[in-house]
C-alpha cells in the first residue's frame, strides 16, 4: 500500500516507519523535514499536501501538538492551542485526506492514553485525546465507500520518558515499537471506529 | 446556592431553572436574553459577565452549537464552529469562572449523548461530546480549593424530538426535567470528574 505519514520524523512516527516501511511504500510529511512537508494547521499547506503525494491507500498521523500547565493559569488562548494543532490538525487531514484515499482506504490518528486517564496539568491533553477518540467513532459511521478510521491512544513511550516521565507519576512505558504496531492493526486490518488502547 | 445558569432560555435551561430555581438563587444568562447577556465564545465577554456578577457557589451551563452535517462534505471551518462554541465556549466558562467560584463551588456543564453513540452527520457533536467528557475528567484532578466539575450527558429530549428526531433514529428519548435532575446531583451532590449519562 502506498501509506501517507505525517508526523514521520517524531518518536512515535519513527517506529511506525519501522514497521511498516518493509511492507509498503511509506510517503514522509513532517513540518521541517520528509519527503513533503506541511503544516498541519493550514488548510492551504494540507490541501497542496494531497496535490502533490496524489491517491493514497492509507493516512497516518503521528502528529500534533498539546498545551500542558495548571489549569488554575490556564487561558482559554492556551487552550486553543491543543484544540488547533492536535485535534483540529488531525481532524483537517481526514477531512481533506478521506477525498484522496482510495476505496477501502484508511485513516489512523494519534490520541493517547490522558484521554480516559487525567493528570495534572493535562486538563487539555485529555480533552484532545478524548475528543480525538470521538471523532473516530463519529467520523466511521459517515465514511463513504468503505474507507475506515481508527485512533490509537499509546501510553507513555519509553522513549519520552525522560522529557515526560515526571507528569507521569507511577504510570507504566512503553516501547514505541509496540505502539507502532497498532498502526499497522489499524492499516491492515478490517475495524473502523475503534480506540487500540496500547499500554 | 447562588447558581449561575448560563444557556437559561433553552429547552434544557428552563429545565434546570424549574428544577433548582425554587431551593436556589439562580442567576440566568443567555446572548440575547436573561438576567446578564454573554456570548461565550469571547472572553472579554465572559468576564464582563463574571465582573458583573461577583462570587458564585456553582455555575452551570446548558449552551453551545454544534455544527451538523455529512463528513463528506464537511470543511474544517464548519467543523471548528464546534469546537470554538459548544466546546471551548464551556472550557472558557470553567477556566474562567473557576476564579470566580466561593471554595467548595461547581462547575456543571453539557455534553451528550453522541459523545458514546454516534449518528450520521455527527462527526462534530461526537468529537466534541467526548471533549467535554474529558475536559470534566482532566480539569477535576487539577481544580483547587476543593472546586468541583461533572458534565451531564442526556440523550435527545422529548421537547426536541420534533426538531432532531430524524436524525437520531430508534433512539429513546426523555422528559428535559430528567435530565435536568442530573444538574442538581451534580451541583448538591459530592462527586466530581464525573459523567452523568442520563437516557
Amino acid at each position: 500500500m502506498k501509506i501517507l505519514l505525517i508526523g514521520a520524523s517524531g518518536t512515535l512516527g519513527q517506529a511506525v516507519h519501522a514497521e511498516l516501511g518493509a511492507s509498503h511504500d511509506i510517503v514522509t510529511v513532517g513540518k521541517n523535514s520528509g519527503d513533503y512537508r506541511a503544516d498541519i494547521t493550514q488548510d492551504a499547506s494540507v490541501k497542496a499536501l494531497f496535490e502533490s503525494v496524489g491517491r493514497v491507500d492509507a493516512i497516518i498521523s503521528t502528529a500534533g501538538k498539546l498545551f500542558f500547565g495548571p489549569l488554575s493559569e490556564m487561558s482559554t488562548e492556551q487552550f486553543d492551542i491543543g484544540l488547533q494543532d492536535k485535534l483540529l490538525g488531525q481532524v483537517r487531514l481526514a477531512l481533506i485526506g478521506q477525498h484522496y484515499l482510495n476505496d477501502g482506504g484508511s485513516i489512523t490518528l494519534t490520541a493517547g492514553t490522558l484521554a480516559l486517564d487525567p493528570i495534572r496539568q493535562g486538563a487539555n491533553a485529555t480533552t484532545v485525546n478524548a475528543a480525538l477518540e470521538g471523532f473516530a467513532r463519529g467520523a466511521a459511521v459517515d465514511l463513504q465507500r468503505g474507507l475506515r478510521i481508527n485512533v490509537i491512544s499509546p501510553t507513555l513511550l519509553n522513549e519520552s520518558k525522560d522529557i515526560y516521565g515526571a507528569f507521569f507519576a507511577g504510570f507504566e512505558t512503553i516501547p514505541a515499537s509496540r505502539a507502532a504496531l497498532a498502526y499497522r492493526r489499524s492499516v491492515e486490518g478490517a475495524q473502523t471506529g475503534q480506540v487500540y488502547r496500547i499500554g
